[in-house]
Parts: C-alpha cells; sequence; structure tokens
C-alpha cells in the first residue's frame, strides 16, 4: 500500500507516476469505506482525490500554503499530511474534524466552516508573505458553490488587485450542496465549461485573471502538469477545473444533493441505512405549514441560500415553483431580497441556520429592520443540541439578532406555538419577526394555540408560584419545567414557571409584580449567557428587592461538545440549578 | 423657473426638450447653492443630474421602482418628487435626510444608507411584482464604488437569475469615495470605458446580462434615449453610464475625494470655509501612531474598506506605501484579509467606521476570533456623538462585537491609554483586539499609561470609596467622574470610580470585593443598553447583595437625534443619575 509510506506530503515526491495513480485508488477507497461507515462529505472529496494528491505532489506544503474554502473537502489533504490513522482505523476515526484545523497539522492554516473566505485569507497571506519579502506559493481552493457568496467576489477583485503570487483553483464540479441556480455567476462558469474556457465573455478574465481551464479535472497527470505550469508564477492565476463531484462512485455521482454528505450508507447499493423516516418533526411540520400556505397565497414565497433541504426536497421544489426561491450560498442577498420582497407586498419566509444567519448583521440590521420590513426569518438549530463543530456553532443567535430594533424574536415550545407563531408572522405586516425553530423531538400540547403575538413580550405564566419564578426560554422550557417539579416534589416549593415566548423584550408588568411574593428570578436560555436574554431580565431587576440568576453557555467556541457534559459544565442541570435555587432561598 | 413648477415627476411629461435641459441648469444651481451653504454629498449629486431628470422624464414613478444604492445621490430625486423646498429655501434646509425616506415621499422605496444594497432590493421588489403578476419597471441604480461590495455581487446574480425587467444603471464616475483600487471589478470597468463598452471580456455580459453602454452620461438627450429604448424591457438589462463626479463645478471636478461630501464651501473658490485644523485629535494622533509603526517595523499594514480618509489623506497614503491596502468598499474583505495576514505573521490594523463593521459580524467570529488572530480593529464613531443619521448609528457595536469570544474590547478614555491600548494590541499574538476609538476632544492625562493589558478584564479603580461604585465606560468615563463630584460635593457621599478599560470581560475580582461596602453598582455604557456592557454586570451580581443601575441608550433607530435631549430621554445626565444614586441609596 503506497498511503502507507506517506508521512507527510514530502513523501509523495519520490513517488513514481504508478505509484501516484496507485495512492490515488487507495485514498478513494479509504475514503468510502470510512464515509460509508462513520458518515462525513462524499461527494465534495471524492471529486478532489486526483487534485489533492497532484497539489501536494508540485507544492511544498507548509512552506507553499494551501487554503481550503469550507474545508469540508480537506479528507485526502489530511490523509496525506500525518493524519492516515483517522481514515484508515475506525478506533480513530474521531481523531480529526471534517474541516481544516491549525491544531491537528501545521498543514492547515485555518479553522474554517462557514464557505467563500478561502479568497480573502489567501489575499491576507499571500500579502503578509509580501511584506516579510518572502516568496512561496499561495494556493486557494474554492468550489464553484462558494463562489455565489459576495465574500468570496471581493477576495477574487482583491487577489486580482495585488499583482503577486496567488493561485486561485476554482473546483467546478457544477454543484453546490444542492443543484445551483441558473443566471449570473453560474451563466459564466457554464459558458466556460462548455466552451472549453474559451467563451468570448471570459468572467475571470474580465477580472484581470491569467485564466486556465482544464477540463479532465479528475485525470492525476493533467493536474500535475497544470500545477507545475503556474507553480511559483509573479503574478495571479486562476485555474478553472471541472470535476466531477462523488467521482468514482456511482451512487454519488449521479445522486449528487443526497450524497454531499451523510451516511452511513452501503457501498454496495449507495442506500444510507437509516432514512429519515416519516416521523413529524418540528422541521417537518415547518415545511407542510410553509407548503399550505405557498398554496393558498401566491405572494407567500420561501427563501433559501444554498440549503434548500432545510425546508423542500427536490420532489417539492418543483411543486412550488416560483414561490421558492434558492439564492445559492448568498446569505445576505437572501436577507436583503426578503427586505424587498416584503416592501412591495409579498410575504418572504426565509429558512437559514443559526450559524449562517450571522453572514447577515448588517442586512437584518440595516435593511429589514431599519426599514421595518415584516420577512419571516426561520432560525434553525440555534441550540446547544445543533451542530457542535467550533466552526458551525448556532447559539450565538440571541446577543446579535435579539438586539436588533424594531426585530421580534419568538422562542416557540411546542408545535402548536410554533406554528401559531409562524401563521402571526407570515399575515402580519408590522415588523420583521425571526423565529427559533425548536431543537428536539416534537411536542404537542394537544391545544390551540390562540394567543395574539401582535401583543408584543406577553409571555405566558404557565403556574402561578411563589418565592421563585422560573423563566425557561425555547428549547430550555422543559428543563425550567423539570426544576419546577423537582422543587415541588423534593422541597415543597411552588415555583412560578414562565413561558416568555418573546426573546426580544421583556414583560414588564409580570416582572414588577414578582417583586410582591418572589425571592429570586430564574432564566434560562439554550445560547450564550453574555449579551442574552437572561442579562436583560438581570439589569432590568437590577434595581428591585429580587435576585437573579442566569443560565446559559459560556462563549466559548466549544469543539465537538457531548452535549450533556457541556450542560454540566455550565450549571445547566435540574439537580444543580435546584441547589442554586435553595442557596438563594436560604433553604 | 421650470423647477417651481415640478410638484411631482408627472410635471415632467410635458415638458419641451428645452425646458428639460433648463431645468438640469436649474437644479445643478439649487443643489450647488445648498450644499455650499450647508454641507453635504457633492459630487455624487452633481454627477446625476441629467441622470436624474432623465429617469423621472422616462420612468413613472412611483409606479415604477427607482432604488438608490448608498441614496446619498437622491438630492436630485427628491427636488422633483415634492420635496423642492428643502433645497431652495434655507430655512427648510433640515426638512429632508440626506439619503431616500419612505417617511418623506412614496417615492422613495428604502431608507438606505450603506453601499452595495439595491441590487437586492431590487431583486425583491421585482419577485414580488412578478408573484403578483404586476408590470411595471424596477430600476436599480448603483455606483461604481458601492460594486466592490460583495451583497451587489450577489444582488448581481440574482437578477440575472431571474430573467424579468429589472434595470441595472451602473453610474461609472471612475471614483468610490476616494479613487477606486486597481484590479478585478475596476479592471473590468475601466476595460469597458476604454473600449466604450466593446471589450473582449466584458463582465456584465460573462453574467448573462444584455448590456449597454453610455459614454456621455451626462448628456441628458443620450440618457432619455437610452432609458426609452430598455423601458419595459422583458428582461434584466444592465447600463453602464459614464458620468462625472462633481460634474458643472470645477473644483469638485478636479478634487474629487475632497468633494465627495462635505461643506460648507465657496463658490466662488471652491475651498471649504472651515479647514480641519492642525489640532491634535484622537483621529490624528491614532493616524500619527500608525505612521511611526509602520516606518519602524515593515510588517504593520494598515488596512480600510473604502474610506481611506478615516486614516490617512493623499499625502500619507502615498508615504505609507505597500503598507496601506485600501480594498475598497468591501468591509468583509477586510476583517478576512486580516486574518490572513495576521496567521502570516504580519501585525494588520483595520481602520472602520462602527456603523459599517456591523456588516462583518460572521469574518469577525467565524474568521479572525475563531482562528483566535491578532489583527487590530479601530472602531471610529462608536458613540452617541457620532453619526446621527438612523442609517449610520455607530452605538450597536457592544451588543454585536463583545460577545464575540477570542475577542478582546477596548475603551480607552483618553490620549495615552488610547495609545498604551493600540500599542498593546499591535504587538500581541495572542488576541483579536478592537478598539474603540473615543469620540470627542483629547483629553490627555498627562501620565504615560503603563498598564500592562495582557492582563484582560482588570479595571482601574480610580477613586476609591464606599456606597456607590461607578463604571464609566470609555466615553462615558467622564460622565462618571461629573456624578462622582457631584455626589461629593452635594451630598457628601464618597463614590467609587471604576475605568473599565476592557468591555469583553468584567473583573470579578473587583465585583466580588464591592459587596463589603457597597450598595449600588451603576455602568454607565456610550451604546444601547440591551445586550449591552452594563447588562453583564447586572447579570454577574444578580445574587449578590448589590442593587445594579444601567444606563445606556434604547434600542431604537434614532434619527437626526440632538444628542443632548437624547442622553436627557434615556436619562443619562448627571442630575438624573445622582438623583437616582440618592433614591437607591434611600437617601
Amino acid at each position: 500500500m503506497v498511503l502507507e509510506k506517506i508521512q507527510s506530503p514530502a513523501d509523495l515526491k519520490g513517488l513514481s507516476a504508478a505509484e501516484l495513480h496507485q495512492l490515488t485508488d487507495e485514498v478513494r477507497s479509504v475514503l468510502l469505506t470510512k464515509v460509508s461507515q462513520h458518515g462525513g462529505h462524499n461527494g465534495p472529496n471524492l471529486g478532489v482525490v486526483e487534485m489533492t494528491v497532484a497539489l501536494h505532489y508540485v507544492f511544498n506544503s507548509p512552506t507553499d500554503k494551501l487554503i481550503f474554502d469550507v474545508s469540508h473537502q480537506s479528507y485526502i489533504h489530511k490523509m496525506l499530511t500525518g493524519r492516515r490513522q483517522a481514515f484508515t482505523d475506525s478506533q480513530h476515526y474521531d481523531d480529526v474534524s471534517g474541516y481544516t484545523n491549525p491544531k491537528e497539522s501545521e498543514h492547515d492554516l485555518f479553522t474554517v466552516g462557514h464557505t467563500s473566505t478561502s479568497l480573502s485569507l489567501a489575499s491576507g497571506v499571500a500579502k503578509a508573505r509580501d511584506l516579510k519579502k518572502d516568496s512561496y506559493n499561495v494556493v486557494a481552493l474554492i468550489g464553484d458553490g462558494s463562489l455565489s457568496g459576495g465574500l468570496a467576489y471581493e477576495g477574487l477583485n482583491a487577489i486580482a488587485t495585488a499583482k503577486r503570487n496567488t493561485i486561485v483553483i476554482v473546483n467546478d464540479n457544477e454543484q453546490s450542496i444542492a443543484p445551483n441556480p441558473k443566471g449570473g455567476i453560474y451563466t459564466a462558469l457554464h459558458s466556460l465549461r462548455q466552451s472549453k474556457g474559451k467563451t468570448q465573455d471570459n468572467f475571470f478574465k474580465a477580472l484581470g485573471y491569467d485564466y486556465y481551464y482544464l477540463e479532465e479535472g479528475n485525470d492525476l497527470d493533467s493536474l500535475i502538469a497544470l500545477f507545475q505550469e503556474v507553480k511559483d508564477s509573479d503574478h495571479p492565476v486562476l485555474l478553472h477545473i471541472h470535476t466531477v463531484k462523488g467521482k468514482g462512485f456511482r451512487p454519488a455521482e449521479i445522486n449528487r444533493e443526497a450524497f454531499h454528505a451523510g451516511g452511513p450508507f452501503s457501498l454496495e447499493t449507495g442506500e444510507y441505512s437509516s432514512s429519515a423516516g416519516s416521523r413529524a418533526s418540528y422541521s417537518s411540520i415547518t415545511t407542510d405549514f410553509i407548503m399550505d400556505k405557498i398554496k393558498q397565497d401566491p405572494t407567500v414565497v420561501a427563501l433559501n441560500a444554498g440549503t434548500p433541504m432545510l425546508l423542500f426536497n427536490p420532489e417539492q421544489r418543483r411543486t412550488v415553483g416560483e414561490q421558492f426561491v434558492d439564492v445559492g450560498i448568498a446569505e445576505e442577498q437572501a436577507a436583503t431580497m426578503a427586505t424587498g420582497l416584503a416592501q412591495n407586498g409579498a410575504k418572504p419566509i426565509w429558512a437559514v441556520y443559526s450559524t449562517f444567519l450571522q453572514r447577515t448583521y448588517d442586512q437584518l440590521s440595516h435593511d429589514m429592520a431599519l426599514n421595518n420590513q415584516a420577512g419571516t426569518v426561520l432560525v434553525y438549530l440555534a441550540s446547544v443540541y445543533g451542530m457542535n463543530d467550533e466552526s458551525h456553532l448556532g447559539f450565538f443567535d440571541i446577543p446579535f439578532l435579539a438586539h436588533i430594533p424594531n426585530f421580534v424574536y419568538l422562542a416557540p415550545t411546542n408545535k402548536e406555538e410554533h406554528l401559531a407563531m409562524l401563521d402571526w408572522a407570515i399575515e402580519q405586516t408590522d415588523h420583521p419577526v425571526a423565529i427559533r425553530v425548536p431543537v428536539g423531538p416534537l411536542k404537542e400540547s394537544g391545544e390551540p394555540d390562540t394567543t395574539d403575538y401582535s401583543h408584543l413580550n406577553k409571555n405566558q405564566v404557565t403556574q402561578k408560584g411563589s418565592q421563585v419564578a422560573l423563566f425557561g426560554l425555547g428549547n430550555f422550557y422543559s428543563l425550567a419545567e423539570e426544576i419546577a417539579e423537582k422543587l415541588a416534589a423534593e422541597h415543597g416549593i411552588a415555583a412560578t414557571l414562565v413561558n416568555p415566548k418573546f426573546i426580544t423584550g421583556l414583560d414588564k408588568e409580570l416582572l414588577d409584580s414578582l417583586e410582591t411574593d418572589h425571592k429570586l428570578v430564574v432564566a434560562l436560555e439554550d445560547g450564550i449567557l453574555e449579551g442574552g436574554y437572561g442579562q436583560m431580565i438581570a439589569s432590568y431587576l437590577g434595581s428591585k428587592n429580587l435576585k437573579v440568576q442566569n443560565y446559559g453557555i459560556a462563549k466559548v467556541y466549544h469543539d465537538r461538545y457531548d452535549t450533556e457534559e457541556l450542560l454540566a459544565e455550565n450549571g445547566l442541570t435540574a439537580v444543580n440549578i435546584v441547589q442554586q435555587i435553595l442557596t438563594a432561598l436560604n433553604i
């Protein structure tokens, strides 16, 4: 096995052509074995097997700098840079993250998980090299899916402006996570592929690039020749390389969206081991509700930025037709387009993961909120129970979203509330509204929620007690319930239990009323503590005769954490909080 | 006077060619008279006099939708849409804002002050039109300076993708606020101008646009003919129109950067009435310090996104040469490039207005902070004393920046602290650091600041007292001093006075120690209250025997406010706070 001899990229240099080809076969096989057992990013890595081997054969990492966009396509790179065991030995599968990570290797320059950053990062790395009067290659690898992001364009401009060595590799596999939108940059890439790089209006040449096209982007020898040709260039070059997403695994080549990421799956049949099943979830009820709205009202339009499966599968996308827009990986466009849609009388609903919502602070504020346009933003996986890689955390949303004026941010705790809030958000025209889609198993109250949500900041007191009032926000309402039950059962304390529902403002009347027969207010939130919901309560009550305890997550990039451990470390267990309450009440 | 007859754009329709030409002369004259007396955006509006008259002659606003980017070039539009008096009558100069504003007129679709948003907004407006099966023109006007922003590119892609009527006007005056960077999109525009739109690699055609070039963009008849040609187009068109910034006022045509905005100035000599003078300010000492650093250390590099005058005048830019990078209006690029620079051993210093910093939340978090790279961010005008148009507010920074992990955000209160913090920030390699550049007259302590800022979150107790502790953050430290003086002089109370210096964390040791001989902690911050600094203190002290009062600004888009009035409305006067303290202390 050739791969066994590769401890670092230096070990590739002496390989024969035959050995290099054998190496590509081996790493593809290793990749498929691991991902089929463990899950991960399939298609993106299968498509860059040859490219990665060629890069490490031609360039000299870490002297030459390789910078990966999104970096979920760095598995082969990891295999070739001293981390082989994390792919060949199932006991070590979790030794590496799914993204580049400088803590793992000097060959990884950045921790990256969001798209469209590699070119701007490379522009800085190259500029630092030039200031230090060093000379080596700076190579940025970006996929066509990531090219739709505005930051990628800013980076393209910056590199073109700089005039020194930078090698931009556009890995064009004709696909984002889902199929790319038609038009704009995708028209430009399509024309270039169709013409084998010779189209009249070349987008990259227009920006000043020395442009190279390679049709056979999974051909190792061609890749090596191309990289050798541009290595040590004294000016920016752009290599447009056409690859096949999922290359070498037929099911992944055919069903490219399903095989973007996921698993485990069968190597023989290409079937995923555990299909999502038909059980209702917060996700499925949201989709069903929006589908109904779309059928009833031609002005309802669902928006998404490059992750359409969050809302609709391909079949559903065909059904909703023009009432769904996938803008590509361009979250800012989604937010500002929603503003324009609402201004002109449509009812936009933008579905977005919390971790990517943070790319649009200015669009949420200066566009949607300043103009007070009634768009609906569905915030997914804003929770410690969401994605747990440090590059994809979703629990910073309250500090950055909840303090934007005019925005109404809602935290439902069950199915009925969620759908009532969603209906209200879509139909009202007074405010931009965001909804923190609950995370976890679907809960049903069984009672229709008839709340009028236009009465802003009205909290629901679900249990009237005394001494201690528990504010359980959204996903943590159930924790508040558990604490209330413990206090009652174990200590005879009848706590007041509150479902705040509104994140963007306080129920001051309720808070004022607590002073008469309560000593303590406890606020629980499924997010970071600082700048969060509970701190508003603590501030408001700062002058009153009430003590306040806030519970949330410490402001840290927690990485691949165990959720229960993280919660315990942050004191977020019923047992601990009951104890803290007893202490505060001097019991 | 023709202008006198124009109550709305409908009144243009019956004008003869001669009258239209006379109108352009009149509005230019009116514009110059007002701006020379009152100040405002000179060059941008002078350049679009003919274009605006032609737009309103050919299109039918408000049925046809005109959407202005940045919208500081909307003065002529305002004159022609019922707001003439705000330009012709000096008593009414302040009746209108400097930007489009739906509260003023149905001809203004959006409140806009940040760049690069018009295309995305237009894509939404046009999509809503199509969903409603209406038909009219949607026209988006964007300057070449705004084209460098990633959102503009995302909007270009979206419009090209949509396939229905949208008319994009690129107003190319060969200049951003300052000269545009070379390369990238500016290479593309330059080639198009040089070839009169016929260059081989046409950036806009590559994206799929039906492209038109007009060389004489200040020629009224040509503009009318072009607009008539594309009106009611059934597909997206892009009009690349070459105009002269400052057209018709020689000093503004020559000195385009100085005449981007400002005034009053002399119409005869083109000289500004009040030159900035040579008095030292926080701005000038920052620039001097960075100039010195640059001379001493070739790895120090200053960054800016389209507002280079914030840091360096044109002469200074020539002096610092390659150690200054203006990335164009592309704040995200500045932040992520800084990350790359720091990773590769350079010392980046990014100067940015607070209102524009909010465009980079994800770059500050996912790029700079997650990678923990030691870039320095200088945050200008983060204060109620900064820009006071609702589209340019700078006092939302603490909620969105201070709660990002790893970041150190500092609030200096005088010259010596500011320079000591700046020096530390540049030379250390442990954290990304932002500094809230003080606003207001330069204050000097006269004592060198020898603080070791690597001791994070160590507050400075400047006066040790009892009963009440005053935390005066940054610009509001002087207010805390004033309160302390009043408490002492008028009520015999010796307050503890604290200069927190650190925004991103609390001095827990100090806070813990206050419980022994204090009853009240008061926190003052020059920013919005919610999600701010004081709320962290309130939360931390929520369980202790200390009351807390937080003072800051209410979470509202305050518009063209009087600063002292705004402060008074928010209780931020020494008299009020002293009274509140006395009440809390039961005195």
